[in-house]
């Protein structure tokens, strides 16, 4: 199969979404997919277990894509080898009434990955300047100073979200978490078939709610969205990497290989050494249990 | 292999823990139990994915034993085919000041798992009755009203957490919270030879620490304060299991089918279907994707 090269994927200057594949081009059967993804999420959930004996570092997984993008999915396959305890999902809906009280942020600091875990954000910070940009009177109901109407919502208003979402994931960094941003990129007529399937097939259709016809009608809107966000937000210490989804398994051997790929680069995590005053002292302590 | 029978560890009349086995009698070898471990897990995983769409109960484990019990080892095993996304472990360790600026159950509330989702408490709430019992001080550290001195803290004192924690339980079971508690019971040779080996082994011996000897040396009376918790709260809607664990990978398939076995009696929990509403419309919305 060919090599999944990070750089790809990886967002370093401006892009176009409709420009961009939805659909990989790398050249393989689906079982050599499936064979990759095994092989790497073995070695990636390996690697967790240093992160957390390390204890230093966290990593901050962001997930986002239009509806049926896979990322339930793909939670369910890349993560499937790790520890439960070493990795936690958070699944982001619409913000309860107390989360509202406090500034858009808020709630999702409180879910970030404690140090020598993976956290995963299903939905992300992002949907604030994604799903409240589509539909601007969400934001008229956070209660925020000076914006008492949509006409209040200016450009500007805008500008200075990224501005608090770049700072936001900057002081994240700095204090040791690492950030992974990834659009799970899907055509508009492969959403078109995964709506289909989930009407058809029976045992699926509880999934399907008549909103999601909805949103689909503001395709273009989250687009336009998604674009500006991502090339406003995407930075060589928090970068954003454009996944091609219409192939879910291709998708997920990309984003696996993606995060083992840069995260085996951090030499630094590495098992933690006993203590050298407690090292010292070994043959006392086996002593004391030997002559008990 | 032996049938291995969930009455046979729940404990619902008084035990006596040095009368109660820390060795497996079930007779079976080490591959076969490996082999029934990864049959029961990948069922209970699919059960799990089952109480996540029906989004009503919750299940809560308690893992509690002495130091190498297994807790860890146990939690990566038998969670290790559930989707991330659906378990969530908590590992307690000595409570934060903040923590301490509440009530002894406060952090324990703010962990519990949403509905839909496993999750598994690495210790509990009920160290609160067992390291706070064996080292009274840290009891007198927590600022409680009416207790300034280890001589405040007497029997009455003990009777009324395990009320509390009664309690606390009753009101989760009657709001759609299944518990499990599992005591790891392990011997004392046993945990002196777990203990050598941490010390023996070099990359392992990062996770010894001399405290360790210190707890071990308070052995009869950590022995002492688990009997009489579990005789205090095990009870027909919380039980109490008592785990042989001197053999860890018998631990965790018993452990393994408790949990299966138990679960799959709730015959409620099904996949939700489409509101009968939507059903009806189903036709009309492949209509409208059809014809976009």
């Amino acid at each position: 199969m060919d090599k999944i090269k990070t750089s790809d994927y990886r967002v370093d200057k401006a892009v176009k979404l409709k420009d961009t594949a939805t659909l990989t081009m790398l050249s393989s059967t689906e079982d050599k997919l499936k064979e990759r993804l095994r092989d790497t999420r073995d070695k990636l959930s390996k690697l967790q277990d240093v992160f957390y004996a390390h204890n230093k570092y966290s990593v901050l997984i962001c997930l986002q894509g239009m509806d049926t993008a896979g990322k339930d999915s793909l939670i369910r396959e890349v993560f499937q080898d790790f520890n439960s305890r070493g990795v936690v999902v958070h699944s982001f809906k619409t913000p309860t009434f107390k989360e509202k009280q406090h500034d858009y942020l808020w709630r999702h600091y409180l879910a970030l990955p404690d140090r020598g875990k993976f956290g995963v954000f299903n939905r992300t910070h992002y949907e604030n300047v994604l799903v409240t940009r589509v539909h601007p009177e969400y934001i008229v109901g956070e209660n925020i100073p000076g914006i008492n109407s949509i006409e209040d919502i200016d450009d500007k208003f805008w500008e200075s979200r990224f501005e608090h979402i770049n700072n936001f994931e900057k002081h994240l960094v700095a204090n040791g978490t690492i950030i992974f941003k990834f659009f799970l990129h899907l055509s508009k007529d492969e959403q078109k078939n995964r709506l289909l399937r989930r009407l058809t097939r029976q045992d699926k259709n509880w999934k399907f709610s008549p909103g999601d016809l909805d949103e689909r009608e503001l395709w273009d809107q989250y687009q336009n969205c998604y674009e500006q966000a991502i090339n406003k937000t995407s930075n060589k210490d928090a970068p954003w990497y454009i996944i091609p989804s219409d192939n879910k398994k291709a998708a997920r051997a990309i984003v696996a290989d993606i995060l083992y790929d840069e995260l085996k680069t951090i030499k630094e995590v590495q098992y933690p050494t006993l203590d050298p005053s407690i090292k010292s002292q070994i043959e006392h302590y086996k002593k004391i249990l030997n002559e008990e």
